[in-house]
């Protein structure tokens, strides 16, 4: 299993945003959508056993997870707008599981870290070791990255408590989708046969 | 300079889609979209040097290239709305440049390869050469890539006169979008310092 855990500073805790104008009206949630595509989708398939959470920290409910695990979804597309209408659903009834696959759940950062405790977990950090030179093994790992603003400082103190290592991907610094494109790469390419 | 040359076989060749369907009315539109996004933007930046071009081959009126160069773009966010309106505004007004830079021209696919053959031209290909076993070295890169479709054979075959080689991300099929985003990462990282 492959988990993905996005930290989201601003995005909006519940369905009351614009689908046309989801980078303002939504706090940002148009990063998870486009980290929900880079995390699930291969040409023409979804990934098995791969997990996106996103945890919303915005008005006006915080904290709300978005959880998309890859072998449960369905009907969705992957262009933002129709993984957006899908959060948005489940944002609007949180606790129950949409037709989508999609479920939002009254969890925090916190809670979703130390609920993946006894799994492989690696911070995103742009001072963490390359990740050319991390020996990712095996198929079960827990990424953390934050958005565009970070982690908060208390939360990645205790995102630390938990994982094995802080990694990077080199000088640049990414958009948080492309991060999740190249680790989802470097791992199918790690152990090649 | 970094050009990702992408052939969308049935992305609309006027502005008359909807910003609310584009994958539907715009013909898969947002590939486009994402690849742009990809292409060009890091985090809290554009990159400079690089250029998307896409070859939009749908109805009513094909072939018409978008050219959206990181060196003059504006005004755009990354979310796939953004980029598609001035996508869309662009269409509306072939072979003038928006405000925001991108420009619509009406040009084919095998224009384009031709108007770049004195590049080192690569085409993205499932059974081309790994990527890792590749010596991209220098900052001048041209890759040429298709959509969810494919390139049409004869305008692969042009291209193969061209192209210095056919090189593969791996044993995974990616979406085009995930293909220019390890492209980017692969070639940031191919000479570090």
């Amino acid at each position: 299993m492959r988990v993905f855990i996005l930290y989201l500073n601003k995005a909006r805790t519940d369905g009351n945003f614009n689908l046309d104008d989801l980078p303002s009206s939504g706090g940002r949630i148009d990063v998870l959508c486009r980290c929900a595509t880079a995390a699930l989708w291969l040409s023409h398939a979804l990934r098995k056993d791969t997990k996106i959470i996103g945890v919303l920290n915005g008005s006006p409910n915080p904290p709300i997870t978005i959880t998309i695990d890859s072998n449960i979804l369905r009907g969705v597309s992957p262009d933002e707008r129709s993984v957006a209408s899908w959060i948005k659903k489940a944002l609007s009834d949180v606790g129950m599981r949409t037709r989508s696959g999609i479920v939002a759940e009254r969890k925090s950062f916190q809670d979703v870290v130390r609920e993946y405790s006894n799994h492989p977990i690696y911070i995103l950090h742009e001072k963490g070791e390359n990740i050319k030179k991390c020996a990712l093994e095996g198929d079960d790992f827990v990424f953390i990255l934050g958005d565009h603003i970070g982690i908060p400082r208390n939360d990645e103190r205790f995102a630390e408590r938990y994982a094995r290592a802080k990694i990077s991907l080199g000088p640049q610094s990414y958009l948080a989708s492309s991060c999740i494109t190249i680790i989802n790469w470097f791992l199918d390419n790690a152990n090649p046969t």
